[in-house]
């Protein structure tokens, strides 16, 4: 009985917040969302497939598709090129399907510009000091990349007014219920709906 | 962590659109919800508690509290007035504590007025023909009053627009996920929450 256009759903943390987890967890719980295959100009990792974890493309491919702005963000990460596709999102979008992305903070400013109705939803460990025992306990850094990342969480936390919803990661079930319940409450915001009191008469 | 002012949850419906009973049963979901106790100048029902159930007063005394400027909002129904103390409501918000009201179309305006930063949510029947259904099945009313409870719900459901979200009642279990989703949501929106990077620093 309503119809509207999708809405765009954009998850950002600083890095050891849990995003990847939760983004995972919600498109679980959230079956209809859409998401997009981001393009990459890294090497494939053993296991990762084309098109399904990544577009793998060459750095001469990559600037092509950047330059005839065929991406919404994009951003060069350790001298790796990532980008978001904007026609992925722009034909989900179209079609009334709700997008969920889990873009850094970088991208997440690219989007927002692009896209001013998204929703932004920024995740926070519960502390600076947690952070860094999640980063130690991840065990893939050194000591002067966990600093590095330290700095770089402190200057992105500054950031969190520019979002439209902030998630303290606590606990990772109550955080998925939070993201979940933004998804939902989206969904019924009527700023977001095209109804008539036409629609309400015809019984569904 | 976070320090906040209440926030204010009103909903609203025309009659026969269920608001009542989704209110209690989310109520008893977010247990930590604040409500206030009605003023009404009708004559108690046998079992109604003066204090609990409402706050009975003489037309003399309700005219008294509303000329003094003590109700949030009131109106005149069926020859009673009803209001609701705008003191309760301020010392719950300033606690920090969500106050969730259960409201007529014409009492949301109000509150609306006077608190513009309320969440406003409208339910509605998944139709006219649902809604004509549930006010036969009720039994409470003859033909005349229910013709002119349809007539009315056709012109509040025109309202919908001025509230911040809508339900569409097709499931009261459904229905109550997405309220409870949106006061979920709404307590994680950054534009209410008062947070400093210094309270990340320390652990909770």
């Amino acid at each position: 009985m309503t119809s509207r256009r999708g809405t765009l759903f954009v998850v950002s943390a600083p890095s050891g917040a849990g995003k990847t987890t939760l983004c995972r967890e919600v498109r679980l719980r959230v079956s209809d969302l859409a998401y997009s295959v981001s393009f990459t100009t890294r090497a494939p990792r053993p296991g990762e497939v084309d098109g399904s974890d990544f577009h793998f493309v060459s750095v001469h491919e990559f600037r092509a598709h950047r330059d005839r702005g065929e991406f919404a963000e994009w951003a060069q990460v350790h001298g790796n090129y990532y980008a978001t596709s904007a026609v992925a999102i722009d034909t989900a979008l179209a079609r009334g399907r709700d997008v969920l992305l889990d873009i850094d903070t970088q991208g997440a400013t690219q989007l927002r510009a692009r896209y001013p109705e998204a929703v932004l939803v920024f995740i926070v460990a519960p502390s600076l000091a947690e952070l860094e025992q999640r980063l130690r306990e991840r065990g893939s850094d050194g000591e002067g990349e966990i600093d590095r990342r330290l700095r770089r969480a402190r200057e992105e936390i500054s950031l969190w007014k520019q979002y439209d919803y902030l998630i303290v990661n606590r606990d990772v079930k109550e955080a998925v219920d939070q993201l979940t319940a933004i998804i939902t409450a989206e969904r019924a915001r009527t700023v977001r709906l095209t109804l008539t009191l036409a629609d309400l008469e015809v019984p569904n």
